[in-house]
């Protein structure tokens, strides 16, 4: 096996197809909202990577049937823009690892034509949120118009702490390639997994890329996680036995 | 040295061999009921792996000689199909080190003429055991058949977080090459070694193999075993002091 | 992108040029050292160095714009000796890595015809400095006359724990070079970063390389830094609540 | 700088020298006893080993002089055999580092024409000594007679641990190349640096290979340490403020 294993399955004929990442991070807000995208669209597996730099491990699913750790690419055909949808459950492993498999997703982009890249993540607020804005960040080839219209806020300094593992490389080598970037970050609190931060960032996609996608999932996720939080927090103001931080932790 | 060092023992003529692993992990069931193979079945010593993925350490034997750390292939030819049992004290460091010492058992399997493969390790349960069952999971071109006859259960989504390790990578990675593989986990509580459900892993393979091997030393084993958890609770039942978690762990 | 990737931003026509290093360490005292040497200075970017061995993530700047991970070699003209001044926000990771880093680092230098090396540091005293001592250490080839001069005590077998990182290596593998290095570094009580220390280096570079600094700036944050604590210790000799350690540390 | 990096400091003509190596490790009983041996016996350096797997540092010795850390190989004419002694400050980093560098001290001993290795180190036993058993341990090749007349013990199974680090390494790794191997331990409590227990593996070594050194120094530290101790003991005895372990371990 090659340090970055790329395996075909299929190679449909995209038109420039905009790559969207959404792996696992703050909220999981990423990870839902590609996923999502996979889901509700027709969607069509393209690319499986494997990678040393993944953990050691195979992931068991139907009747038992494992699969080595990995994360994949689908081609979506909206109608307007064609999209190339990375998703899965692992980021790389080690400083190293983590530029090496960003090279190669950026390889695998630019072998199906790839000349724009949107990455998705979550910004930590600390705060239950009420609203969820989007933040953006770019690279300097990055458009920066479409997005203000969309209703992204680019702001200096922000996020403070910079944007780390792939939805930030992708920034930072696809400069070094040229390829525009941009970075969409959901508002979220952090503690949670955070599917209503995801709608949020999936609606400035639509927007910019002008597609449309069915959000009663997402919402239903949402108004699940809504229902456990009153719950909880009726139960905590009754009793004395709060539970522990943890159980707030990436419930969803 | 070799990244993964192959040194050759003994060269015998094997047909097909199922290769048979069984290394550290949970319970350390894999790793008991493969040297049950090797110590109570006719077995030779084919192949010893050394690595620098390995502990930078020797192991002390009889009269002060000292081994590098390693791990073994034996051959067991049972009059039925002949095993390759791959056995040992050691897994693979870090991420790169897992993938690679597997791809390296993998090298060795093939040169035999292998063309099944059969993980073993066990499952933790969290509780103690009144019975045995055996879980597994395969890769895409294992066979289930033969082992449900056998009485394992494929489950879907189980185990919920994979199989990490050699076990898992010998499916994933074997897969890749095309070689049916299989992981039997016997059920465990995790905080023992467990070599009753080591018996009921290599019933199984029993059964399916079709040979035969004696349980006695594996049974005695496990009677120690429930002899000092019943003294100990005892122990416990009476006095305040109450030793920690630590005393169970990993008796055997 | 190579292992340690060089990006030539100007090429500058520079004489001999020292190289100065400060990059994060005890107190951010060379940190604080460099950069205030580019700021205050007419400095122009000249080399941008990326690698996998930093962390894999961009910094966020101007207007949402990101930036991957990395540091730079600024040029001055001092009217008395050229300077190539290297500065960041990062250290390299891993024993390998800072190795491999730092030799990226001298070959830039020597491409610039550097003949002397000074590294900036901090050495830590556990005590609030009334007076800020400049302790030096050199290798073999490095001049000690000189800095001796400029106030510079070089005791034995001090920093008794040696220097660790960039501003280390680059006399340790300078010296492999045939290049002399002088590491300067200024007394802080390791608490703090401390502007106050970093002035105290800049002013034997300023006697020993004969140009002069404005060091404004760097006083009114020492000074700021000052009325903090003096605060910090009222309110803390007043109530009961005195906040922890880290409330001390590394503010600036 | 090479991965291993060998300078040649000097290049005497040695007759089949006896590798001895002593890097830190329990109670710095090797340490010790190498050390001692460079500085009562004429000695000379002949190789010093740096790489990127020793720490990203300098230590700073006489008048502030840094040097890039390594380990050096000293050589001895005793009169009787010749010996190549390996000492310093650091063990190798990291798993692969470790078998890397041990391969590269393989190296240099056969490019001198060495045939038999010696390693020192100590076994902790928990206890304080009275009395300076010494343990060994042996490749298949070394030797075991001159040593068990020398006084040394070859038990099954001891340590039971395994010899970790260099002195472990160059027994296994030196069995491949077909080099007899010895590993020396003098036992020692483990919470304390143990010039006692150095001076009793040296008594071993002076018995084998027939040559003398004085042990005033080695006597007079480790009278140091016995009134540390009593001293220790006394205050402990006498107050209620015990200090905590941490002032025990590691001092001489």
């Amino acid at each position: 096996m090659d340090e970055v294993q790329v395996d075909v399955i299929a190679d449909p004929d995209l038109e420039e197809p905009v790559l969207i990442e959404g792996l696992p991070g703050v909220g999981h807000v990423g990870k839902l909202a590609a996923e999502h995208l996979i889901e509700e669209l027709e969607s069509e597996p393209v690319r499986r990577v494997h990678s040393e730099y993944f953990p050691p491990q195979v992931t068991v699913g139907e009747e038992g049937v494992a699969e080595l750790a990995g994360v994949e690419f689908h081609a979506i055909e909206t109608g307007a823009r064609d999209l190339l949808v990375l998703a899965g459950d692992y980021q790389a492993n080690g400083m190293a690892g983590h530029y090496r498999v960003a090279e190669g997703f950026l390889d695998i982009a630019e072998a199906f034509g790839t000349e724009e890249i949107i990455t998705l993540g979550g910004v930590p607020t600390g705060e239950i949120q009420e609203e969820y804005a989007v933040v953006g960040a770019r690279n300097e080839s990055g458009d920066r118009d479409r997005f203000e219209e969309g209703g992204v806020a680019f702001d200096t300094d922000e996020p403070s702490g910079g944007i780390v593992g792939t939805s930030g490389l992708l920034l930072g080598l696809g400069e070094r390639r040229g390829i525009p970037a941009i970075c969409l970050m959901g508002e979220t609190s952090g503690y949670l997994v955070d599917p209503a931060s995801a709608k949020a960032v999936l609606e400035v996609l639509e927007a910019v890329l002008e597609f449309e996608v069915d959000f009663t999932r997402l919402e239903q996720r949402a108004e699940e996680l809504e229902e456990f939080l009153a719950e909880f927090q009726e139960q905590q103001s009754q009793g004395p036995q709060a539970p522990g931080d943890e159980d707030l932790r990436y419930f969803g």
